[in-house]
């Protein structure tokens, strides 16, 4: 069938949008028909070329919601009509790693998703005959995209897709990361580095917990108002200081933080973060995805007197099994949605939603069919 | 009173017997006869001059076991003739460390301490009219020693003094990583790399914890022998492999280790026992000491898919609280000590204690007095 796509064909180009080609699901897999898209750092930081794992050409895009058109055989947990948002972190339920009950890194498909392909190793995307890559298994720049049955979630009908979509990626990869890996308890300190997407989540997860004091770390004082907003009770701007910010945020606690956030993707900032976490039991968790070949360091001592340094991946959620939950929580208004959204376009605009988050005016663009 | 022991005058010099005056005990302090002391890497790292902490002229020590022979005023815990083990990591029971209930690393005598003074200020040891530092707050290479009260383990009187002073250091340490710091389930596959005492030590306490799959590493294969003996169920030498050791363990573990301690001190090996866990929930616990300066580094993706970092000093185990236990354990036979002691030396012979441990003869040498 014929399907309206943002196409990437090359490293550091605009995409171009045009109609593709989409293969019917084979065995396992499921048509989807997605009604909105969020647009996020990750599209952006492969379009660039940046990333090493990047390939083109290529449809991008993984932070979106639809609607099952058709499914292929053998498929069972979802039906014609059902409501889904795409995982990028599938959930088969019988490999090591969902069998574990410690991870939310799902093996099943991960091979195949990471060359652009589905699981029998070829693509179900083409444009003038020649394929073109799947994007970390969901590719929702495409208004018709073919996803395996283990990378849905199935979520109420009732949920708008346009806003749930952003639970796709950024905001459950902060909220997420606070409640699940850190798992963040009542009373305690935060220290939330970065007032993007997945930072101001990471308030939202912290304010949730009931943590006491939530501290939040921006060199853009203009975050502020909207962190104060989710629940955030202290502000820090790095460049207002001379001291590195660690030393700033241990004093104002009194010996550091219970928990950090990197939101950011910046690896010296993953390390200011880890040493202004309490000496004894304070944790650090790296949210933020880091450049191509970038390391983290710091002395040992660090850890050895008691900081534990962590991270995860799509903040630990299980997307089958928990992400509904999520979604509940997000049509009863514990999880607001509505302040990542400060803009809206359609897919032929796609471009500028780009243009948008380089310029730092957006929070998410979210794009609708 | 006078006190026969072995002070460091200096960096990188032997140490000299001599007799020192020893001042009485004084408010919350207690005077403790050592009868017998192990001799540890860290007092021989600190006399090299390389621990930039380190002060001269001082007594070193810290692996000690004694009997108290007089109580400062308020001393409530112990009394005359109760065999004690001293403490680096004391457990006041009321600060903000030792109330989270998180951590072993109380704050009660910490900054005195590390300044090689007692609580208030001064020291208890002369030699000549002129002041000599603590160490660790312990100093057990003098036959007499003072101590703050909170910086004692009480233990059973049947207890052989000469044989569990090695509770007060690297047996604890490697034993505790693995039961408080990592926990260690039943079933779980453990990588220790380094075979000295804390090594050793953490093969039993993997072993105590049931571990399934013990993977022994060194460079030195002559250490298997004892490991195998003590639980060890793999053993590596890096050297047999021309790939990085990570890789090898990965391999033989389809896909990493559980929990992965590492027990040398060396930064790149950190890395290594960091990059052999398994993705999605593998632990690696720090428990060597590094250099001054020296660096852990790695990138952030291996902590983002799930890996996670941390540390611990004296294995995570409160001195006053737990400690007995480990002493009722080491009397019961499931804590052999034994094993650790290679040799036997009077307090006049300390020096050759030093050397054995530098040409790798020794796990520990007991001094006795």
């Amino acid at each position: 069938m014929k399907s309206r796509a943002a196409v990437a064909f090359g490293p550091n180009k605009p995409l171009e949008i045009v109609e593709v080609d989409v293969e019917p699901p084979k065995a396992g897999e499921v048509l989807v028909r997605i009604v909105a898209t969020g647009v996020c750092h990750t599209d952006a930081y492969t379009l660039s070329g940046a990333d090493p794992e990047g390939l083109f050409p290529t449809i991008l895009g993984h932070e979106g919601g639809g609607i099952v058109e058709a499914v292929g055989e053998g498929v069972t947990s979802v039906e014609v009509g059902d409501h889904v948002i795409p995982l990028y972190t599938a959930e088969c339920g019988e490999c090591k790693f969902c069998m574990s009950g410690k991870t939310n890194l799902c093996g099943a498909v991960r091979a195949t998703q990471g060359k652009g392909v589905m699981p029998d190793g070829t693509s179900r995307f083409s444009y003038n005959g020649e394929p073109l890559y799947h994007y970390m298994g969901t590719s929702t720049f495409s208004e018709y995209t073919v996803l395996p049955e283990v990378s849905l979630a199935k979520i109420p009908k009732e949920a708008p897709l346009d806003k749930v979509c952003l639970l796709g990626c950024g905001v459950t990869t902060g909220i997420g990361a606070v409640l699940n890996t850190a798992k963040v308890e009542e009373g305690a300190t935060v220290a939330i580095f970065g007032l993007g997407g997945i930072g101001l989540a990471a308030i939202i997860g912290a304010t949730m917990a009931k943590a006491r004091r939530i501290i939040a770390v921006d060199i853009n004082p203009s975050k502020f108002k909207i962190a104060e907003e989710l629940g955030a009770t202290d502000f820090v701007n790095p460049n207002d200081y001379d001291k590195p910010i660690q030393e700033v945020i241990i004093e104002m606690t009194d010996g550091g933080v219970d928990y950090s956030f990197e939101c950011v993707g910046n690896v010296k900032l993953m390390r200011s973060a880890l040493e202004c976490a309490h000496k004894g039991w304070g944790e650090s968790i790296i949210i933020g995805v880091a450049g191509a070949g970038e390391e983290i360091s710091t002395r040992p001592f660090q850890l050895v007197t008691g900081r534990v340094w962590k991270g995860s991946a799509f903040g630990g959620v299980k997307g089958r099994t928990e992400l509904p939950s999520y979604v509940e929580k997000a049509e009863k208004g514990e999880i607001p949605l509505d302040v990542f959204i400060t803009h809206n376009l359609k897919l032929d605009e796609i471009n500028e939603a780009f243009d948008l988050m380089h310029e730092g005016k957006s929070i998410r663009t979210v794009i609708h069919y």
